[in-house]
């Protein structure tokens, strides 16, 4: 939690963190200091104090939507550290990086540096501090870093937050059911009321759609049908019209309007019929979350849980990431993940990563699959679940599992 | 242009650069990939051979529509490098990337790093190199960097996609105006049919809609009405009602659905009048864009630009940037950026960035404003421009430039 940030801090022995400003949303900002737009700035956090925004002019009453200490570049005078600094721009930023870290009471130390922005900028500024300021020692933070720590363990507000955009989300899946379901099929091929085909970019437009009358939006939702579904990651093929008796894999992981939580759901659906070995691995994989829903405990390292789903896969004879590694076939990647502001944080439900345990306040997906790219399928299932209070594993999820997604079109 | 990336690097002295790919848009990756929709994974570019792709095993389908070679982290055997490293992904990770380098012919060197990635992740990567490949020296760039210099000078198929959002910019500017025009007033408020306010939110709901609907997407316009139109950068309230004769800046900036080319509109509207001073302060916007188009000429430095409007804002009574730098009041901001897959790149018409000239194949806004905040309002006028072979200065954005906004609602 956000209150644990001071205490990760301390053992690792952090003076003081910075957080770079880009025109990118920020997960590590909005956690920090909540949702401000801003473009561009620093947020600098000393130890066990209230970070300050440090922002250009224009920027000021935005930033002062967080509630804290707003500086404007005016105030360390950053057209002079220009004039200073021979017009270089990454000069100047690093002087008066240095000067608000030591107006904030540290004058040295070691600080971490945090932001999703253009690296290179950053780069270029640490590089000008290392040779101005060698009294700081700036660290990045890889792997578990101290943002993916503290915000494993969600509150309740971000619980409700995440449990809203789970309702919007399936009414999104169950509109998107009713929209594909209200079409006719011409031979093979799903059409529209013209006769053309319905393609996955007309059903990822209405999606698009659906998410913005409810406040969310989405950044790369998965539509992926027959073989490109056998690939996890694949996007899916805009001009594909939708086909009956294809699996399709429809990953939608969308997030509060302009930056936010998110919810993680995934389905797949045959439209009119499912073949015999779609159903068996769908089966299987419906089993195989099931199995892992019934290891859960509190307190238990994640990683058994994947182990637990990857016997079950293995024993039915489907090579695994972890009987095969770096298999493209079968079961091939993790069983889950954390998520909130981001959508993929901490904790990691892997046979690789084995420092998490299942903790009250988690938010995580579960979510087995099989692929067979060469076979022209894949299969995947996931909810998001979250650990009470109380220590149980409570699904927020309230979708459907059918497979066959009937044409109901006239 | 792209065609000029190899050069700049000879120029740069730069080995190789190394794109670092997050789940976040990169311009950077789609300005030397093209688009591709990948979650991680390294762009690596030896000087004056193509890039190639390196991805995890279950993206390799999307990074492949790129065109270019592809290599799964599996042909690096990265779950042995996790071995080796006690499961330390940065550690991991570090030898991947130098592993890549090297079988690209790059065995030692200087390195650009780019890419719009959480910084604290590449730099735990970077800290590693440093120790363990201590021939690579790895650089950042600041200011004008190697990707701002080539994507500065735009193709005509670049072009041609910035008219395209131009146009459908424009067209959501129409409806955006008619929806508003088409409510009633109840005293100073503008209400919808059901006698409620219609606030602010109601209208970027409006204008998200319309985007979409026509393969768009904004990440925070500005509707800023009244004392936040007097702060450049304020994105507006979501739930104030719309009023009579206050002034309202819309800045609406949208790309390409899921990261591509922008386009950058401003106009400033007052809804059924507009009082005298707005209307003052309006007229010398309008009067000093024309201005600084009169000022353009091929070669020309762009500073000149901004200079003159200065001039003639300044003799007109009010503070600039330039006589009282840190204002927020008055002419308080450049005339304009550069834009393309970033919505600020590339030349800049500033006064305190004096190194860019006029050239062919420029994309730019011009945008003069003034603002007073005390006093309750603030103006913007803001076009898009191109610089086309012929060395002329064509404006793209095709909307007109009343001021007030009549309801013509029932």
């Amino acid at each position: 939690m956000k209150a644990d940030i001071d205490r990760i801090m301390a053992e690792r022995d952090l003076d003081a963190l910075v957080i770079f400003i880009g025109e990118e949303y920020s997960a590590a900002l909005d956690y920090l200091v909540g949702r401000v737009r801003l473009t561009g700035g620093l947020a600098v956090k000393k130890r066990d104090v209230d970070p300050v925004l440090v922002v250009g002019g224009m920027e000021t009453a935005e930033a002062a939507v967080s509630g804290l200490q707003v500086l404007a570049y005016s105030h360390y005078k950053l057209h002079e550290l220009l004039e200073q600094n021979d017009n270089n721009g990454s000069y100047a930023y690093a002087a008066m990086l240095a000067a608000a870290l030591a107006e904030q009471g540290v004058p040295a130390g070691k600080v971490g540096i945090y932001g999703t922005v253009e690296v290179n900028t950053v780069l270029d500024v640490l590089n000008r501090l290392r040779e101005t300021h060698p009294d700081y020692t700036f660290v990045g933070d890889g792997g578990r870093t101290l943002f993916d720590r503290a915000a494993a363990t969600k509150t309740a507000d971000e619980i409700d937050r995440i449990k809203s955009v789970a309702a919007r989300t399936s009414e999104v899946l169950q509109a998107t059911w009713d929209f594909i379901s209200g079409h006719k099929v011409d031979g093979e091929t799903v059409v529209k009321a013209d006769g053309g085909p319905l393609t996955i970019g007309d059903v990822k437009r209405f999606v698009r759609a659906a998410l913005l009358e409810r406040d969310l939006q989405e950044a790369g939702m998965i539509f992926a049908q027959g073989r490109d579904a056998g690939f996890p990651h694949s996007r899916g093929q805009e001009d594909m019209p939708l086909k009956l008796g294809q699996s399709i894999v429809f990953d939608l992981f969308p997030f509060e309007l302009g930056g936010g939580y998110h919810h993680d759901v995934t389905r797949t659906w045959c439209i009119g019929h499912a073949t015999e070995d779609v159903k068996t691995v769908y089966k299987l994989v419906r089993d195989a979350y099931d199995i892992a829903i019934e290891q859960f405990t509190l307190g238990k390292p994640t990683h058994l849980m994947q182990e637990a789903v990857q016997d079950f896969l293995e024993a039915a004879g489907h090579p695994t990431a972890r009987s095969e590694p770096g298999t493209d076939k079968g079961y091939v990647h993790s069983l889950g993940h954390g998520l909130g502001l981001k959508v993929h944080e901490a904790p990691y439900i892997s046979h690789t990563r084995k420092d998490d345990t299942f903790t009250a306040g988690h938010v995580v997906t579960i979510e087995p699959g099989l692929y067979y790219p060469d076979a022209g399928y894949g299969v995947r299932y996931e909810n998001t679940l979250y650990i009470s209070e109380a220590g149980e594993l409570i699904n927020i999820t309230d979708f459907h599992d059918e497979l066959v997604l009937p044409l109901n079109g006239a």
